[in-house]
């Protein structure tokens, strides 16, 4: 038996059963991830790496749309990496999906270098000196960069990954420079790119891109992904992602 | 009186009476040229550099759209530069276009480094080692990075712009790493950037970026530019920038 305690909540992820202990005053998962996993290239021999992996939500939703051999969440905040355990316990996924404690500069040091195939990370979007931290304790650490900045993070994958591996990260559009900046510094190639926007005629809200260590140049900005229709309800590829039924035209 | 040749025609650019003589065997203007002088920022007192001008058609549109006080067309192309020339006199603009005969990558020396406010650019978008270079003399050399690269623009760019000067250019989007790592290179910070898109769920085919030398970092990436409607017709924001009346819905 699984321990769900007072304050959390279990919800379901639509996707092959699989389910999601959280706390609903906590950090609970978000459009970003749904994005993010259905965006990876990931096969299903792949090792794979969640940079920051908090309730556990992209490792759990990462096996359950691509099934990879081993993906290990890295975590530093000991409250949401037992939530996490519990969470893989809960869907029997302990073989398959474990959560390492500890700083994400270390990954590499701690769980091996030079082996992995994916790397994925939802990091924090803002810069630990811009905008308000009105948020306290997870909710900061998962949103602004206090912990660790974006180059870290890049460099980290760097070392984890095999040549040729590939690393997808989800992030803001306005980081944009500062990415292709530490892909580069940390001898990534981008290859695709998709922007996110809430509707068709608004500014990208989000960006995936996905590069390879030690890649060729080919870039592709793909297609966009938009999240509403003009009425506000989810667009079909919104819905595919969530594992919802499509809305007839 | 200006001559038209033989093989040249007359067209009007719908803007201000403005009107432009091209050679239909050549490289006659797309919409490209359009976009970049909607999408650049300029002031009436600033004065405006074109690098790799051609027929002069984005002096001529920037004109009709922002008349900033003074217009230079680098054109190393004898052909074209003459061609540009004449269309400058039969718009009777000779006093703010001046067409500068000579190399991109002198043209600071050449008409003066640090005084420029704004430089425009629809440079050769490929690789000089890609693809297949199946056109001839103006238009490989107005498509194919043959005289010069995206990296030696930026740095041209650079030399002639005040600090605070801006540069716009319209490129590919599998160019966009090239192009931030030359921007930050030669000290431009990345400010807007367009990606304009033929129909809403095609990827982009075409971005817009403008840049500051010596700027703080904030970036931008705005709305979409989408060219077509789903029936094939042009959007609206399209037609405006073609000074045409804008369909009813």
């Amino acid at each position: 038996m699984v321990e769900i305690r007072a304050h959390e909540r279990v919800d379901d992820l639509d996707l092959k059963g699989l389910k999601i202990i959280q706390n609903p005053k906590g950090f609970c998962f978000g459009i970003d991830a749904v994005l993010l996993s259905a965006f990876a290239s990931i096969k299903r021999k792949d090792k794979v790496v969640d940079l920051g992996t908090g309730t556990g939500i992209i490792p759990l939703l990462v096996y359950g749309k691509h099934e990879p051999k081993e993906v290990v969440g890295i975590e530093i905040q000991e409250e949401v990496a037992e939530m996490a355990e519990r969470s893989i316990k809960l869907n029997g996924l302990q073989d398959i999906i474990k959560i390492h404690r500890g700083d994400i500069k270390n990954a590499a040091k701690d769980i091996g270098a030079n082996i992995f195939d994916v790397v994925v990370s939802n990091p924090p979007y803002k810069r630990a000196n811009t905008g308000i931290i009105n948020e306290l304790g997870t909710k900061a650490i998962s949103r602004h960069e206090l912990l660790i900045n974006l180059d870290e993070l890049v460099l980290s994958a760097a070392r984890l990954l095999k040549s040729g591996g590939r690393l997808s990260m989800i992030h803001r559009p306005e980081r944009l420079k500062d990415i292709f900046l530490s892909l580069n510094k940390h001898n990534f190639e981008p290859k695709r790119i998709k922007f996110v926007h809430s509707k068709v005629h608004d500014k990208p809200a989000m960006l995936l891109i996905e590069a390879i260590k030690g890649g060729g140049e080919f870039l592709k900005i793909e297609e966009p992904i938009y999240v509403y229709n003009e009425d506000g309800s989810y667009t079909n590829e919104i819905l595919r992602m969530y594992g919802k039924e499509e809305l007839q035209k």
